[in-house]
């Protein structure tokens, strides 16, 4: 057997995860510029990443985080990326309250022939409720938002099986194209979709395209562990990431599948130096570049409630229940409540990384902590989510990645061409 | 003022329009494949063509022409093919009955960032009725249609314009990245669509990427006339696309629009040789390559009724007026009409170039005659539709394009960068 090695996503959300990220001298400022996406493409893939991957919201807030509001669209720019890159995965969010699952089938299918066998769907309900007035609808509550998921990842699966590897002839001599025994229509026929198929292009390389899965809730981790090949979850600190990792794998076995067959990537962002004085100054640095007003956005956005009414230097409220970012709120006020937080303490940590694991040091401080999380089963991997883009990158590939790949952790280099061989999964038969 | 010169957009929908091009010996025979594609991109900007435009179908059909039901999703194919072009426009055909203008506005925008100001898109009803199955809708009727889309490309546009050309500020010593004053909501609430906006995209390199539009149908020229940059059309010959051409027009300034401000190119299949036997010879072998079943299956397409019930070697049945395709239905019964074509003759003209008008001969004789139709008001250049690729283009492209040139009727070289300087089109205003 193989040893089990650490899978690395590189999360991109215009210029990087920190609210002010934009602002680190000689950080890239524009969140639709392709060739700054290309670049960090290049470095990724120079990183040996299993995956790139493009978080997307439907809304824009002028007044919110500005890679909220301002981006290139996932599936135009990941299209582009496969261009200019030739291993690392490629992942886009698509929405499935949103979209539609003969759209979204297709798109990934085209997205994984041009990439050859690289693309991945990060499969989102969309929290933020605003969103549905971009698309004359009331936006459905949570449990309506799982409801539908459900069905829409099995039409988007069934979608991609209609045709069989072989079903394409392309016969010159006698003129047969296409084998219609080797292509068959869907026929979905479900409470939210009727959706007749065949889908309008072939068997993708990877057969299916990999599904990616985000949800923290109850019902977003079994949507996840019926469906999903990699999900990313958010933490704050090791015990709540080996509890949710045990969680998680245990659903796996009643969906009839084993937890080897699921990466499990909790989020992280590194702030590396080449000693933790070094990172610390950094990350202090990034921190004064916070104003009051854009993290108290996203602390709204997070909770689903306006947190402007509340006092800075108060206590963080008690919220009750939250029908919107269910994992973030609930990671984030148990450590606010761990930590004795005030609100302004809060929202100093949701501006760094969104409500995400800032793990801070020098790279063999943040080496030994992702080791430690890896090999005590926490984590399969990690899903890095860099403040700034390119140094903040740069930083964790040049100095962080090496020690990884010396303790033999890490991939040395690519062994296969399709983001399912990064990720050590067959390519699936046909349903 | 300079001299008014020739058009040119190159039509893609898979391997050629010829029912069977990639029967021919040398064709590509992939719909999916991007290198074939990125070939052609390069082929296209060699022959400085104003556009390359990707036609698209939202069903499959096994048993029908294989470019109808195979291929690579537009938007993405063009997005990777951005990276691999540098100045030819790239058009993507999107519908305004199976789509949102939300996410057909953003995705048009992406691509116009990622191409430098290239995009264009090409709106459709989607006559095709099967393809409401795909999307669990009854196909709307074609006026229902058409007032649909009326509808949806003024959202679109509106979407275009939320954010000012400079709302984006990026000030890093002041943390200001958007300035609010400069982005607008659209709130649009209409009788199909309702969409709050803005956009979650900055403005297009091109202000407003182009649209294209080729309904042939009253309905359909109102909507060219009224929204479109680039028209395209079906016609047959000279008579009959100088009619269309003045009818045209005719219908700008009730639009507040002048004649010179939308192009307008007809459809052509050249088959090119050296001589005129030459390109006969090219012609009849393709045409040795026709299969019934797959000219019947577009015939019956292209009248929305089976054929497949009439006899081969009778007359063309009087058919009455027609839901799908009015515009092709129109010119190929015109045709067989005056030429008293048996349905077998119709279904080999259909099998050539699906309706659309096929000049055969020498270099001179193609150049000679699209120069005719230019001088005479029947055209502003041409929506070439290559019988199969490479070669069928590459023909055309170093052939006939270097006698536009040394006529004086064709760009020598591209002039500006983005597809609106190609088009001699101004960047236009926020509205
Ligand atoms: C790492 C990570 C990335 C996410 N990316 C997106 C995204 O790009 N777009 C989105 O709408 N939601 C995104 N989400 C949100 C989740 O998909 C999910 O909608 C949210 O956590 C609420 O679901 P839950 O209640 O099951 O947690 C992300 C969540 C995580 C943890
Ligand atoms: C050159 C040309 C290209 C077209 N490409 C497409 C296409 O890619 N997808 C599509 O659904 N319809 C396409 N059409 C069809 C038209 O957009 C339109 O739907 C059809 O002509 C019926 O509308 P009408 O009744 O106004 O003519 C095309 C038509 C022409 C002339």
């Amino acid at each position: 057997m193989t040893k089990r090695q650490i899978h690395l996503g590189l999360f991109i959300l215009g210029t990087g995860s920190h609210v002010a990220g934009w602002r680190y001298p000689g950080a890239f400022d524009s969140f639709q510029d392709l060739a700054s996406i290309q670049e960090i493409g290049r470095i990724a893939e120079r990183g040996k990443f299993d995956l790139i991957f493009m978080g997307d919201n439907l809304y824009a807030d002028p007044a919110a985080h500005p890679s909220y509001t301002l981006r290139l669209e996932p599936l135009t720019m990941l299209s582009a990326l496969a261009v200019t890159t030739s291993r690392i995965g490629l992942g886009a969010t698509a929405s499935t309250t949103y979209g539609d699952p003969f759209s979204t089938a297709r798109a990934f299918a085209s997205l994984d022939h041009i990439s050859n066998g690289r693309a991945a769907w990060n499969a989102v309900t969309t929290s933020n409720a605003t969103s549905g007035a971009n698309f004359g609808r009331e936006h459905p509550d949570h449990s309506l938002r799982y409801e539908i998921a459900e069905e829409f990842v099995d039409v988007v699966k069934g979608l991609w099986d209609c045709w069989a590897d072989d079903a394409i002839v392309a016969d010159r001599a006698s003129g047969l194209y296409i084998d219609p025994a080797k292509v068959r229509a869907l026929d979905h026929d479900g409470k939210w979709f009727k959706v007749k198929g065949p889908l309008n292009i072939g068997r993708a390389p990877q057969g299916r395209p990999i599904v990616l899965q985000a949800g923290g809730s109850a019902p977003g981790q079994r949507l996840a562990a019926r469906t999903a090949d990699v999900v990313f979850s958010v933490v704050q600190d090791f015990a709540e990431a080996k509890a949710q990792y045990d969680g998680f794998k245990a659903l796996l076995p009643a969906f009839g599948r084993s937890p080897s067959e699921v990466t499990m990537l909790p989020g992280v962002m590194p702030v590396v130096g080449r000693t933790d004085r070094e990172a610390f100054d950094k990350l202090k640095l990034l921190q004064s570049f916070v104003s009051g007003t854009n993290a108290l956005q996203i602390l709204s956005d997070r909770f689903g409630t306006d947190m402007s009414a509340y006092d800075l230097d108060g206590p963080v409220p008690d919220l009750g229940e939250n029908d919107a970012y269910h994992a973030f709120a609930k990671v984030m006020l148990a450590k606010a409540r761990r930590e004795n937080m005030t609100l302004r303490d809060l929202y100093n940590l949701t501006a760094a990384a969104r409500g995400h694991w800032v793990l801070c040091g020098s790279a063999e401080t943040v080496a030994d902590t992702l080791q430690h999380w890896f090999e005590n089963g926490a984590a399969d991997g990690f899903n890095v989510m860099p403040p700034y883009f390119p140094a903040g990158l740069d930083d964790f590939v040049d100095l962080v990645v090496p020690i990884l790949q010396e303790r033999g952790l890490f991939r040395a280099d690519y062994e296969g061409t399709t983001l399912r061989d990064h990720l050590g999964l067959e390519r699936p038969e046909r349903m």
